[in-house]
């Protein structure tokens, strides 16, 4: 049945206007002043904003790590996702040395199908160069539509690559055209400053901050974009949290490299005195890189502002504070790193960043879920609301205010890291194809419905001229 | 009668779809997969790309300098503008010391009353902030409509004005929400280094380049950042030429200062040496500031392709060489400044730009027509295609080659500065509000069509949630 | 009768040894490790610091401003410096515009004939460029010796010289070997911020920083050393006191410009708060630039150890408390500038920076000493602790500690700025080409024992190999 | 027997004069105008130039590499390194992962011993941080008077040192007062790239330049610059030859960071062309890193100039190009790495520096001498000309003109890779404490005359006043 989405003001990440929008087998179909279509399903949308849906480039569901597995799963995290206004997340399918890439993959299809309540996709680590994986990648690229690549600076020992397996994996994405994501602090300096304070008998929370300084992070990210810049590459660094990082990626963008920065709401709106909360519940605050000190937030806004920073990632990463966080007990080394912010991704980045002046309508739908479209190949499938596309679309209401709580949150983990903080912007429903996922701040969704989208291959600015056929998804070169 | 354009690629600085335009009274009122729509004139844009009328930020009609009048005036020159690609104008408004302001833009009004073939705006010149200018200026800007105001820090005792002036702009346009125009470059030395070299003898049109180094317009370019910085207000740096003044955007943008750049197609493709052509011939090539030597082109188009510049305007003020550029015979002094490129900017930024990979199809769209829009006050008016918005609409065909030359050109004037050059990509059709200015190559348009618009006030980062009315362009605040 | 200073330990800007000196004739003649000379005086320096005589290469003495004299003429101004270890000063010969260069100079002979009891010679400030100016510049450098040329960028409508002037005056001290310094501030925009501040009943002494703002310093800076470039000339700073300016002119001399910067020990101890003290206290502390927030005092320290700046002035400029900073009591723009620093500015740099380990006891010869002497002409003459050079030296014991005070102080002045202030280290015995000046903490000079110094043309890096003759300081051309 | 240098104009680091000096029992006793002594052996040096003896930071003697050694030995190298006007050579002591650093120590003595003809000291190559190492590094700083580490960040699976053992290395120098040396290039990515060139038959000695681009040589700088301010130590940044490199000694510098950079001769003056020399001739260019393009050679000048670069060392590893450098025929990789330099570097520096107008002749001998006496705890018994310092002097013709060349050279190496450039300036007569070693152009010294010196700690900006008591060289904290 068609559906008619009424008066709603659309804003995509560059138009702003009244509209409605006609959805027909979950595309868009139509967005006229007053359109009307005989037997179509009418939505209100009066007062509200129309926003594509949500996309999260940076989620880990159902994740081993540190000898436990993160508390969400595709189903939990999906749902929670999806009452956040996300309608698309794409997961990081970890890979172990020596076994097949595409075992990993499998793996990770049978995690997320029959679960997941959104579409999704995946990004792919890369942990080491050797003549096996490159005979993988291309068909991991081209046939199963997973064209970015994901690698560690930082996890010594566990998933760190050196710089020659990060500069062969630029080479090989450039040739194939994925993008390569980098987790980058250096790791080396870490491993040893995290034995130094375990010896000093330096286990509390707050070490795991301490013995990860943003220099590094700022080291790591420079050394990246200039392999980048030496590969004739692309990459798009993860989880950004500190000055260090933004000039290392505001240099390399001014000098032409093809360069992108993700932040997270964590480093937005959380800073490095948060670990050092009493009864051990600073490991809730827990991430790597670490929270920073407050000055750093600012650096981050503008850089989202000015462009220099393009995308906000969720990092959902959620372990209870009750039975795993404290493994870290005595050992901040052992804390599982990472927590829940899939749900609140979405709002917290409108109440903060347009409610507050710092960013724009459109550079928030841009943030939100356009560019990161663009970056990984799901436009213009995904990513806009243009007819044509799917009908992944959220209806919100900019005025409704409500207070972040681990009490009222849908993800299925004991803490939430933003407890407390009101925020104002709600999404009232949810469509995600054209069905309802989230319908009246209810689910009405159902686990499976999710599909993994074979995404495009990734087109930096080389663009071409190709008017007149409809560009496809699959294989296809959407326009950045 | 209302049209239907037929499965054109609809491109807006955000997305790209195959789809149908329905137009209404002037209005884009539907976009659509198939649509149809009784009645409707039918306008086939099968394999063309439809793209958002271009805006010119930056023209000089029928004015006035060193004792001779631009070659075009309101009606050759818009009429060559839509020709190009361009639906609306915004030309430059001189005033006089001592002189009130309202007198100029009345002067300003009578030359485009009733020639105009497209929509055009005003900006406004500042020479001096006195009592009277200060009182004129809120009416300028919310009656008049005229949100944008001019400063010259060169151009010593003809239009150059001081840094308190300057200063003091910033500030009003702050207060009443406009933005800040300069032309930057360093007046008081260039007026020492052309004494100089025309008492050396030296006269010839190359001197025109080498008095004035791109050294100072990068140091008046900085300044400028410096005291918008320092007035909290907004700025938008004309005809950027160079690195050194890159280099100062760049950095003023790091800092989290609101100043935008343009540069224009000259910039971008000729260079230092065409004013050494013989037989005066160089003084064809004679803008202010001038022609760089060519490794500026790549800092320019790097800066349009990461977004520290946002603009492109043609800095059309255009001089027959035979009867004005001559006046500065044996003296380069005295050519008059400036050339026609008001009908070449759209489609060399698209043949340069798309076609060449440098800039992508929707970064084309932005730099050519909506990032003006929204910093001039004229979106959602103009500047995309979006229901609610005026039917602004170039149908543009990808492939058409054509090589730019005077004898083709629809420009009153007796040269080409970009004579020879073949490009790819050409206007077929044109609409302003909705009507016919080209049809089919052919000018089909009326002088005296074109509309003034009153333009809404300059909305920084300061956007607020105020979703659920409609934003109207006439003292609105557009989301940028 | 010959001298013999024993037993010290000797430092230069380079070296550190014991050693003895003799003396004869003015000059030092022989050095060496156990010297002995029939007839000659002993003085002993065991567990002293032999230094080279101070060089403050920046005071007005007998100076006219605003209505006013600056309360220390040549006689109490130049005892106060012999107090403190400085063995020659150079002061600024203002200049009127109109009125020949040679009166000026004539009347600050004048000022100075017959009461100083060190040496000294003249800058020569530099208002406007005339063909009379262009005239007498040649004499004034090569004649009269006064190699250094400075222009004011503020104080609008009284000293300022425009762009222009600056940038001529960069040539023709290029064209005849001087050495072009600069107050750089953006008169025109301060002018206004002052206006207004007066206008807004903001009449208090801390209103004198707050519409200086160290923003526009920097720009100031930045636009002098970009004309520098331009010019291929050499320029100096006076009394920079901001991380903006810093960065201007460490960006500068990392692209090769010949560019030098001084600060005052006022910017590396005082700071904006200062300004706020009660009962107009804060007119004490009103120097132009102003003392800025306290942070900036780092970057000038870190500068002076890294040799982004490579001098400290005392910018002596002393007006009494009573009767005269009173003049601008209900308006702070009628408080005279400046303050008293000729005495103390040697002490402090030793205290401050050598004993706190900001710098080296090498660098601090060379800062408050021997740079000057290579920049302005005066070495190998002065400057430093060689066989042939003037014997201007001072005994210094390192661990002697004393509290500043107006109550102790020899200047003629009835506060002064760094009261209460404890340092370590003081002259003991100070010596002018072989005379006792102070000896064993007492005067023991004479007024008009200070002789007037004609300076060397500025040498650049353009040195030569001219080995063989010995080079004089008069027109000759010491290696920088 | 005392001598007597007479009439010679005496340079150091920061003062000209002429005079005499005396010298008794290898020590400088007396520097005066007109200095006697009964018995005395007068040596004149009129017209002549007077330098504290070089001091060479870096050679490689004795050395084996790739299977082959080099060919000067001690014997060879340091007297063509008198020959040229060095009297102090500091050599690379290499080590072996898993025996103790006592061992290496006690082979490089042997080498040494009995050959040396001028004095010498030892850097410390650090391959590994583990007990053994921890263990025995005080005593080789303290005892040993070896206070300078090496730490290679390149030759992977040779010398190569991860990032956790150059951090700690920074550590543990910084604790004992040792200097860490780097050399910085990104061993990872070269491995690949020689790989990757040798399989695609890329074999010619160019393709060593081409698989070690300057990016990375800039990133490993850029990224030991940052642990070094990560671990508040001192670093020392050995062959910096690109402007990549040089901007992040710079901008660490400017951030406070203790961090200095040293080029060579063959920077300065070749270029990466010199590599395309057919018949396997670039083979005699091979260095790591490799020579640059030649705007490099601008920068590195400039660097020097401004201080941002500070010591010039010859990196003398001699190879014969018949019998050794042919070793990489058919594969450039196999080239042993390194070229004679020992003799020339400090006439080179004296000739396109000081002659050239690049640097002044008090920076000349900074650079040549003092500043690496001073970084390396030779100073003041090394480095200056002031008594109570050894008598290490260069009596230097600086109107002497000679062509380089392998036929004249007393390099014990088959052929000179600046062949054929003519150089103004010469040494004439050299002396080790006090002792001829060249006497008119002749050699007259001793092979084992030469003595190990033992080095004080390396001191930062940490100076104290500690005057009255003369400093000692070993273990002693000498004033930078």
């Amino acid at each position: 049945m068609a559906k008619l989405i009424k008066n709603g003001t659309i804003v995509t990440s560059s138009d702003q206007y009244q509209g409605d929008i006609l959805i027909e087998d979950g595309i868009i179909t139509g967005i006229g002043l007053h359109l009307s279509q005989e037997g179509a399903e009418i939505v209100d949308a009066t007062g509200k904003y129309v926003f594509p849906g949500g996309i999260d480039p940076h989620t880990h569901l159902d994740m081993p790590f540190g000898g436990t597995v993160t508390a969400d799963d595709f189903e939990t995290g999906t749902m929670a996702a999806a009452f956040g206004g996300t309608t698309t997340v794409i997961d990081f399918c970890l890979t172990n040395k020596g076994k097949p890439l595409s075992q990993s993959v499998q793996t990770w299809h049978q995690k997320a199908k029959g679960k997941a309540v959104i579409d999704y996709s995946f990004h792919l680590m890369i942990a080491e160069i050797n003549d096996e994986v490159l005979a993988e990648l291309p068909s991991m690229i081209h046939d199963e539509g997973i064209t970015s690549l994901k690698v560690f600076m930082a996890y010594k020992n566990v998933f760190q690559a050196d710089d020659g397996t990060l500069y062969r994996t630029l080479l090989e994405a450039k040739k194939h055209g994925a993008l390569v994501m980098v987790h980058a602090e250096n790791g080396d300096v870490i491993e040893y400053l995290i034995k130094e304070a375990l010896e000093a008998g330096q286990t509390d929370p707050i070490y795991h901050a301490l013995t990860r300084p943003s220099l590094i992070e700022g080291e790591a990210t420079g050394r990246a974009a200039k392999l980048t810049d030496l590969a004739n590459s692309q990459l798009y660094v993860v989880h950004v949290t500190c000055e260090e990082a933004v000039q290392q990626i505001t240099e390399a963008r001014n000098r032409g490299v093809d360069i992108w920065g993700e932040t997270c709401p964590q480093y937005l709106m959380l800073d490095q005195s948060y670990l050092e909360k009493p009864d051990f519940e600073g490991a809730k605050y827990v991430w790597s890189p670490p929270l920073r000190p407050k000055f750093h937030q600012d650096v981050l806004w503008n850089a989202l502002k000015t462009g220099q920073l393009q995308t906000v990632g969720s990092d959902q990463c959620s372990f209870n504070f009750n039975g795993q966080k404290d493994l870290g007990l005595g050992d901040f080394s052992k804390i599982p790193n990472g927590g829940p912010c899939i749900e609140d991704r979405f709002s917290i980045l409108f109440s903060e960043g347009v409610g507050k002046g710092r960013i724009t309508l459109n550079q928030f739908v841009d943030i939100v879920s356009t560019r990161s479209a663009k970056l990984f190949g799901l436009f213009p499938k995904k990513g806009s609301i243009a007819v044509g596309g799917d009908a992944d679309i959220v209806i919100f209401d900019p005025n409704a205010k409500r207070t972040i709580s681990a009490e009222t949150h849908h993800m299925n983990v004991d803490y939430n890291p933003f407890e407390g903080i009101e925020i104002t912007g709600e999404p009232v429903t949810v469509l995600s194809r054209g069905e309802f996922v989230i319908r009246d701040k209810q689910f009405v969704g159902e686990a499976g419905n999710g599909q993994f989208i074979k995404r495009g291959t990734y087109v930096s600015f080389s663009s071409e001229v190709n008017v007149g056929k409809k560009e496809t998804v699959q294989g296809g070169a959407p326009h950045v």
